[in-house]
């Protein structure tokens, strides 16, 4: 793992946020635990909060796949909670819409892990640090202004016009600031995504998030030589000189 | 000149940059100095600034006419310039390409206005602060981080794939900020600029720069009851309550 010597080079940080940067399943379940107990009783939110990420990626999918248009992450999150609510005991053509909009907006309201806002504001001195999510820029900019996120700049899926791993949302990013590939690298909890950008020849730094999946689940580890490997945004910031 | 009670309703506040936020003139004319004495021994770098400035809008129109397709604004920039050298007896073909695009992030180094960054910080607190500009991603990103202007988001021309006073400029934007256009208020010192935005369903507030083109020159006075009438971001601050 190279350290500063494996992002020479490098301008840029588009940071993955589903994650890497938020603790979207203790978000979710937070949120979604009052809505459950009123509406069924039940009282798994954790379940419901991995059920709700389930249809993430089929989702997005059909998007990818040129099955239907571009639409915002918002969107497909809000077709997706009224899919897994049957399964937990809700039909939700009897709660009011409004209800559910609020309950979808529980995604901009996501936690930073501990370490996030320290490191990025660490980073930021020394590199340009944008989002490269597929989050929507509403979604970011409410979960920025309540943390306090100091991003450069709420770039990905919707300025681009298209999901990761698609290489479009890489390339087009790198592109809006002006950057080779090679000088923007991708920040990321998972292999998959560090892949992908690897591919259209951006430089990856992978970060460990063992408490995405919950306690004693599976968390993606560093499967490949990533240029950079931290276990936190600290970690990263020290390794890449920031 | 409603105060408060102009902008009921709003969520965002979308900043016109040139000459409302920085002081296009005299950033330019600072940098351009240097290369005009350089080049051909003339010391007019204001007038430089002007000209310079001048081919902004006709290469714009270009882009908004449909003669082309969107280019981002360095691109228009960086042909401009070799636009306008030779009325300064400066032959482009004669110059390392290099300095000329070093001459051209003149624009990625604009100062604000004196106000600018201790208001935008008081505006951040209560509303979202984006750029709503003709400059592209990366010149506005370049610009924030030099003056520490702490935008939420960068949106405008280049996000939108279309120039001001493009109705599409206006209202993509607000459209990605989740809004409806009379949730979105357009900060701009430019009557020209707020009229477009106004037909579009934006509020409107008006910030007198009576510095942008320079001591004793026209400089834009409010020509219609705009929502807000601001002297400076700080005054815009006191009005709007933030």
């Amino acid at each position: 793992m190279g350290g500063i010597m494996g992002l020479d080079g490098v301008r840029a940080l588009g940071f993955d946020v589903f994650g890497t940067v938020v603790d979207w399943r203790g978000g979710i379940a937070r949120d979604a635990g009052p809505f459950l107990k009123r509406h069924s009783g039940r009282d798994d939110p954790l379940a419901f909060a991995d059920a709700w990420r389930g249809q993430y990626q089929p989702a997005m999918e059909k998007v990818r796949s040129g099955q239907r248009p571009f639409v915002r992450l918002d969107v497909l999150h809000r077709e997706n909670l009224e899919t897994v609510l049957p399964d937990f005991g809700i039909d939700p053509a009897r709660v009011a819409p409004a209800e559910l909009d609020e309950l979808n907006l529980a995604w901009h309201r996501l936690d930073p892990w501990p370490d996030v806002v320290e490191g990025l504001t660490r980073l930021k001195r020394r590199y340009i640090i944008a989002t490269l999510s597929n989050g929507n820029v509403i979604l970011m900019v409410d979960m920025a202004k309540r943390a306090g996120m100091p991003w450069d700049a709420i770039l990905g899926a919707e300025v681009a016009g298209a999901y990761k791993p698609s290489p479009e949302a890489y390339l087009r990013t790198a592109d809006m600031l002006a950057l080779k590939p090679e000088q923007l690298c991708l920040v990321a909890a998972h292999n998959s995504d560090l892949a992908a950008a690897r591919r259209c020849g951006l430089k990856t730094a992978f970060v460990l998030r063992p408490g995405e999946q919950g306690l004693g689940q599976h968390a993606d580890e560093a499967m490949q030589d990533w240029d950079v490997s931290a276990s936190d945004f600290l970690d990263l910031a020290d390794q890449i000189g920031a």
